[in-house]
């Protein structure tokens, strides 16, 4: 089975190591806090003002301030921040996390649309961040779909132990 | 419905701010690459040599080599050290990449059996640390207990979106 970092890379056309070029700078103490808040206040702004309703309603049982507050968290713990996320949830733990939701190619696009606007709406963020920033959402959002899609396993038993005709445990 | 986090805490009897103690320090650091690739070495020789076949046949169809750098690789990236884990893997996602397993309370616990006595064995960990790594570990092992049952609730529709009598979708 293709690995779900393989999927990734492969959906998204952006390679494991530029995904993961935002760890060769500290990007949180390039840009800061208010920054990264407000990055994703700019972002749910849109998402949640969404023309496309099909996208705006994955939200619906969300509230903005909690949605906000856990993406700013995340980025800040992932970015090379203190761990806000981690303290307040404990691990980020990304595809379960995103279980309740139908992360498809469509919406994947679509976040990362809102991304791109968020990105170029908010001020004193630089070019070189914005891109490192983007090869990661955009590695990141496949990888979910890629997660999302272990969903439609479901019916297939789990692995079993002890002979050799059951289901082996095999990782991926 | 219960948070991943609220569970593990529940199960483990270890409080979350208990858990992520690791993060007061620099537990890398303190302790340096070696230390990690030793405790993970230890611990996958005691679990690769189990007695009891029913926790050791989980591992048996991964490399006991890749066991050991999946996981010191993951501690090191998690304990304040360089992103070993993500440069060539990704996203950790804890929940999805243990989805082939079944992770139980008892496996949890045959888990941290052998990770007690790996920490124990280990030179140059100095008590201090095994404190916070055990907290971690066991808040970890029942976070991902949670995340296992998650699997129970395949047969559920997935939320739906655009009309009212349709199953919502709500985080978690």
């Amino acid at each position: 089975m293709q690995s779900l970092q393989a999927k990734a890379s492969e959906w998204s056309g952006v390679k494991q190591d530029d995904a993961f070029a935002i760890d060769d700078t500290n990007l949180f103490q390039k840009l800061g806090l208010e920054t990264f808040i407000n990055l994703s206040t700019n972002f749910y702004t849109r998402v949640y003002d969404d023309e496309e309703e099909w996208f705006r309603s994955i939200f619906a049982n969300s509230k903005k301030e909690d949605a906000i507050q856990n993406q700013y968290e995340f980025f800040v713990q992932r970015m090379g921040g203190p761990p806000l996320y981690s303290q307040r949830r404990g691990h980020p733990a990304l595809i379960a996390r995103h279980r309740p939701f139908p992360v498809t190619h469509q919406a994947a696009e679509r976040w990362l649309h809102h991304m791109q606007q968020a990105l170029d709406g908010t001020t004193d963020i630089d070019a070189d961040s914005k891109v490192r920033m983007m090869n990661f959402f955009r590695h990141t959002a496949f990888f979910l779909v890629a997660g999302d899609e272990l969903k439609s396993q479901n019916q297939q038993p789990q692995c079993k132990h002890g002979t050799s005709n059951q289901t082996p445990c095999k990782n991926f």
